[in-house]
């Protein structure tokens, strides 16, 4: 990580859909697959300096589940098809990875393939 | 238009992806459709509260033309599938309509159709 990274006005959010159904037409376990994603990531070791924030609805709903990453002047990115089972570790590292940089644009070699494979969207930092 | 949007704190910025190709292997008249639909936008009387701000790659490539809509205390708005010459009025109609409200939550019957069935992704308002 870059100093820059570590200040204070440039953190880091990951935004969680808590109402990804992710295909399914009942929750399961009772809580929908973006929950129990949602679940999964507070259990892992997530800096301080990374917010994790739920949220209900990000509307991918037919390609969920969704999460986005944004923070500070770093570009906004929108991930779909993340799996509430196998994707948390891959959602911190790629999380660590962004907030490791200035501008939110993770070197292409270093991003996990998943991130390559399933932008939606992404939105530049807002002006100052 | 309520007061609440009319505040300087409050403006909207209308972002327009000028790489999108929509499916394209060629510009046809030397610009891509999404500059086609970005040149277009700024022929229209947009008011002055509304920016509208080019962006090289939204990363909604498979779906273009994509637009957004953010600005103060809203929703962000991912919307694909644009045409660039049938669109332009329409974007402006639900540019309008999205100043007009406090949260970017337009009101579900006075959202332009489009708008309603071509959403990509939303994200909450950064808190303050």
């Amino acid at each position: 990580m870059t100093n820059t990274a570590e200040l204070p006005e440039n953190p880091t959010e990951l935004l969680i859909c808590t109402k990804c159904r992710r295909g399914r037409d009942d929750p399961g376990d009772d809580r929908w697959p973006g929950q129990v994603l949602f679940d999964a990531m507070r259990r892992l070791p997530v800096p301080h300096a990374i917010r994790v924030t739920p949220v209900e609805c990000l509307q991918n709903c037919d390609h969920g589940c969704t999460i986005a990453l944004r923070g500070g002047a770093r570009w906004t990115y929108v991930f779909a098809n993340c799996d509430e089972l196998n994707d948390p570790e891959m959602i911190l590292d790629g999380a660590l990875r962004y907030h490791a940089t200035a501008d939110g644009l993770i070197p292409w070699r270093e991003r996990p393939e998943h991130f390559k494979r399933n932008c939606v969207a992404r939105l530049p930092p807002l002006e100052n």
